[in-house]
């Protein structure tokens, strides 16, 4: 039953020699890749290997790029703001910014092009008000009021292809800077495709090409210095261009601002909920990447190479869970994976195959004498195998440099049972797995945003967003089938009929939370009925919350509880007991981490209980709302008894209590995914120690499993 | 110099024979009060004591109340918000109110002063759209949207004076329920004046009529079962009726609504901003109560005895710091003490005389066996004493039963000590004491409010006001002078050339941190320019909060940091490392308790500093702006340490480091108060031990105090 081989991607490394082929023998690769940079080494091609090669187009040809500074990319840049403490200001545009990253467009008119906000009166400023002074790169404001504050939205080159510069800095490489095209330009399309021709020709042995990926990198700024300011994985800012300005206007019939784009320095990332214009540009980006890419892949297979597209870096328009993304034609999607939400993120791509690349990379930071690869790779794989058991992915790989990997026996064994692994889930979880129910996840993005939830904050700031992020790792790996829903579609078709519990989280006015969207008519009656007509409902964090004619959370009545916004303060509150012995709480430990706290949220209606208070704020609560249910949870960091708690308020929400005991576990770190066509069982243990615990089974059964570390045993049930 | 004797009024109590002219000369009493439903005991009247006797006009006559219930006050209550699950909705009007309090007035038409809302849709009902059941107290749509919350707003008459009634069950008394009778009816109005005529000419041995207060309670709200709702002790709820309603539309020109009075919910208590509307309201109110009770005092006058107020009970409309307080004419004005802002709140009103009704009451929660009044009375002493040394009052005295007192001699003895203390303060500070700087505290209320931040919150809920209390218990015993400052005041005159210092302290939206307010320009550039020139500003808690054009502290700029809206997770971010030496952070430790914690606040600007680190989040920084300097504080409860912190901010901003030490000691808990036109220094120890420090003189001297717990030493210099 066990496959020995296949499913695997070798990154290659030159001069390894005989290593790299003891790797592949071991780890049972079936493909090699090279990386960007580097070229594979002759001795691979003797092994019989699939040959990936990776190939990013927009920065391929420099010495093109260079002739044609007209078509870099480009970007909105918006200034810091600047206070004016007299009538003369200076904006100084570079101020915060990497002078080696952008450069102010000085080819089209400012003036028609860019855009001076007095922040403080909220007005634009006509352009008379204000000159630029290119030896200084510089906005000049000769009358400006004393007491407010300015900004510059202006149009910037890139003059340093962001992942290259990523690389070059990181790695303090001396190279050349290398410059970004955009294909948006005919000529660019043009030259690009002849790149394209010319490189598929030069490589006959490749088999597989990886785009990484298409045109336009997500948001990555840069300080002065070359240190990272903001990182929007999500983004559309370097979509931006004169160009494509005039084209969309041509094309939606009205032009975009620079603040379309600025969005008060905020840039429409995810946590925003999106304008309709922004929505537009999305839309229309979404259609030339899809076209032009769609270009790309056709001319790999007349060369009767297979495409495939690495989801990350350039993958800016790309939107695999959008309208447009069929289109392109791709064999495949490869992304890295670092937990479950990653691996659903790949995983529940609609394309015929997707690859999974795991953490840790090989690179010296944690291949190095006292470093833990096998502890890292473990930590992984415990919540990216829950996910491959839910949607398992065709095929596995690593990144970096072999040769370090060799450095660490223990870590070549590791892989050795990690790939095993991940053959039997490849195979033996092609058969779908049982769901308990649906759940729908109701978000301002719904679907496009499906599990694309993992990288939306700085990672100084993650706990921040653990009352959405834990509830999505769980739910990666957990035997329930997940729906991403938007605010829009509950508008237009209500609360799909196969959906049994509804699940809004986050931080209050996020695209997350919903913000305003909760003082819609349409959005509280659809979900208010449907609760009360048995639907569950289950809020974490801040959800529904918009302070709005009496409410912070609009649906407190259907949760059973509200938050203190600070206009009530006097009102009198007793700080409830906990109910015990609810069912929702059954595993749950009084010293359970629920991320960071919510301060003074209260019980609301005669049927809201308690299950824990913390800081005299209750922090798990469950609610009746006509014949449905609801479950309040203040935060919800990922862990094997968090996971448990949501489960159970699933359970609870859709009054499915009685269905909870088969297929589960006793103990919360070990889980059950029973495949039901094929009649078989899969036993997790997510612990790294050994877990001695129940099992119950549907026909009533109940077996005892004593598991190894991060053991997976299979059963035909 | 000692006064052994005089301003202090003693409580009576029936029965008590030698032990109440005991305590009267042990603790040199010059008056002596009986209390609400309490006759002097006979024998007072021999002791050559003033006789202080207490009225509440408009519960006196109780046969006439219930003779002219038209004539009742009444009061506008919202029901709870009831969810529609069907088109048939029923809002039973006295859910969670309690109907021994209220009863829905049925004599005024409710189509004409009642207001049905849809909360979803933010829509008034047409009345026709409702009817109102009285046999139910009910509100009954036929046509109500499913899933949408429906609130209604009604006129009730009040049917137990609210004061009497908390007496009645906090005591289990049997009496009568008493009936509040509404002056604003003519023949009330003219009934009440004959009641105190005959009650004035039943009295002669009274020598000052305690009015408790006028006329209307504030706003005191009961649950079912006869629990507390809740309160707020600057409403103007009680104040309603049909008569004041029309009465108001013809003399303002328009009408009032319920939901004016209701303000979805909230109630317009002091967290609110109030809407223009409640603010004539008030004036309405207040020009009223004003001219009612000047005529009562002139009765008083007319008798020969003199009039004054206890602050509290029914002064609503009073408003001590309001323009028509004046023209009562009192002679002066009795309220409660627990700390410095209730004592300030006191002291500070423009009237010949104060009084300062001292915690702990003489009541059996506390003088019982195993009790500690003495201990209670010294955390009183400790922060009272802080402010009557900058502002005294005239006189002292206590409330409850002195037979309770007399049973803990060393109750007795301490009080013997504090009242010898509080004779000197009187006399010692009415000789104005230095103040080395004039802070305005800058709220939506401004003067009206002044120090009027100590009950608006919930006992229970209290932690959550630290950023604004402690801020004001500081200011209450600081040698500084503090002003009170409204945003109207900034739009119309600018910040006042005496002020040094601004301070904006609170949570985000509500009246104390200003909300929108912060998007006003006028606002935004009076106070920027003003701290450019050289103003300092010190932000506590959430100060100029509010999101808006890509800010939310709004003066991010000036005060050196910005707080995460949950948008901008995704941009990097240092901690940075606390600067250390910084004359703002010398005596604050580590570990000092800055209240509840605030999360995600960071630098901006590159002059800003922070100075203490909590949860990764900057909780005290400095910044510079221009010529003038800003401090963040994300809390300040207070305690020595916390007032030290302020006051070393506040010469911080001022630019003042070097006329710091001059009358400060290096204990923060012990504070020097300098009164140079008189040439004395008091010296307090605040803490209950033990204190050896250094004092700082301003000729460059120092001085070592050995102090006694709680001492208060006069020196000349």
């Amino acid at each position: 039953m066990q496959m020995q081989k296949g499913r695997f991607t070798l990154p290659a490394e030159k001069g390894m020699g005989k290593g790299l082929i003891e790797l592949a023998e071991r780890w049972g690769a079936d493909a090699v890749r090279d990386s960007d940079g580097t070229a594979l080494p002759e001795e691979v091609f003797d092994l019989g290997l699939t040959v990936y090669s990776t190939l990013c187009l927009i920065r391929e040809d420099n010495e093109w790029a260079k002739a044609h500074r007209d078509c870099l990319q480009q970007a909105y840049l918006m200034s810091e703001r600047i206070t004016a403490f007299g009538h003369e200001l200076e904006i100084p545009l570079m101020q915060g910014y990497f002078a080696d990253q952008f450069s102010p467009d000085e080819r089209h008119d400012p003036k028609l092009y860019w855009e001076v906000i007095d922040r403080t009166d909220s007005r634009i400023l006509h352009p008379e008000e204000w000159r630029y002074e290119a030896s200084r790169k510089s906005i000049v404001l000769q009358d400006a009021r004393e007491g407010h504050i300015y900004t510059a939205g202006f149009l910037a080159d890139q003059i340093w292809e962001p992942v290259s510069m990523y690389n070059h800095l990181t790695n303090s490489w001396n190279t050349e800077h290398r410059l970004p095209v955009d294909p948006r330009h005919p000529e660019a399309r043009a030259h690009l495709l002849e790149v394209l021709e010319h490189w598929l020709s030069g490589h006959p042995r490749t088999d597989v090409v990886r785009f990484t990926t298409f045109f336009y990198n997500f948001d990555l700024l840069y300080c002065p210095g070359g240190k990272e300011r903001r990182v929007d994985w999500f983004g559309y800012l370097f979509c931006v261009s004169a160009f494509a300005l005039d084209e969309f206007a041509s094309i939606y019939g009205y032009r975009l601002r620079p603040e379309d784009f600025i969005d008060q320095g905020y840039y429409n990332t995810p946590f925003r909920r999106p304008s309709e214009r922004f929505r537009d540009w999305m839309e229309y980006n979404q259609r030339f990447v899809a076209n032009f890419a769609s270009d790309c892949v056709r001319l790999v297979h007349q060369a009767g190479k297979k495409a495939i597209m690495f989801l990350g870096d350039h993958w800016a328009g790309t939107e695999p869970y959008g309208p447009c993304f069929a289109s392109i034609g791709l064999d495949g999607v490869v992304g890295a994976a670092g937990d479950g939400v990653t691996t659903r993120m790949i995983t529940d791509i609609p394309v015929q195959e997707t690859e999974v690349r795991f953490y840790p990379y090989f690179f010296p930071d944690i291949f190095k004498p006292g470093g833990d690869p096998v502890g890292e790779s473990k930590k992984v794989w415990a919540r990216s195998r829950r996910a491959l058991l839910r949607r398992p992915a065709g095929r596995m790989g690593y990144g970096g440099y072999p040769s370090l990997a060799l450095q660490f026996p223990d870590f070549v064994s590791h892989v050795e049972t990690l790939a095993a692994q991940f053959r039997q889930i490849a195979e033996m979880a092609r058969s779908r797995p049982a769901a308990s129910l649906t759940v729908g996840v109701l978000t301002e993005w719904g679907s496009l945003r499906s599990w694309m939830t993992h990288q939306v904050a700085h990672s100084l700031w993650n706990e921040r967003c653990y009352s959405y992020l834990g509830a999505m790792e769980a739910l990666s790996g957990m035997d329930v089938e997940t729906r991403f829903l938007s605010f829009d579609d509950i508008c237009s078709r209500g609360v799909p009929k196969d959906v049994a519990v509804l699940i809004n989280a986050g931080d209050a006015g996020t695209a997350w939370s919903g913000g305003n969207r909760w003082a819609d008519p349409i959005i509280q009656e659809r979900i208010r009925s449907w609760v009360a007509r048995g639907g569950g409902f289950i809020g974490i964090g801040e959800p529904t919350a918009f302070e709005h004619e009496g409410a912070f959370f609009q649906l407190s009545d259907v949760l059973g509880v509200q938050k203190e916004n600070g206009f009530t303060l006097n009102n009198t509150r007793e700080i409830p007991e906990p109910a015990s012995g609810h069912f929702v709480a059954v595993d749950m430990k009084e010293d359970i981490d629920l991320g960071l706290p919510q301060y003074s949220v209260f019980l609301c209606g005669l049927e809201a209980r308690a299950l824990l208070i913390r800081n005299r704020s209750v922090s798990v609560a469950v609610n009746s709302f006509g014949r449905g249910r609801a479950v309040y949870l203040s935060g919800l960091p990922y862990g094997p008894s968090q996971a448990r708690l949501l489960r159970r308020a699933l359970f609870w929400c859709s009054g499915k209590e009685k269905d909870f005991l088969p297929w589960t576990a006793e103990d919360p770190r070990v889980e059950c995914h029973y495949y039901p066509s094929a009649g078989h069982l899969a036993v997790t243990n997510n612990a790294d120690e050994n877990v001695e615990t129940t099992v119950f089974f549907s026909d009533g059964r109940v077996q005892q499993f004593s598991l190894s570390p991060l053991a997976l045993v299979w059963m035909e049930v």
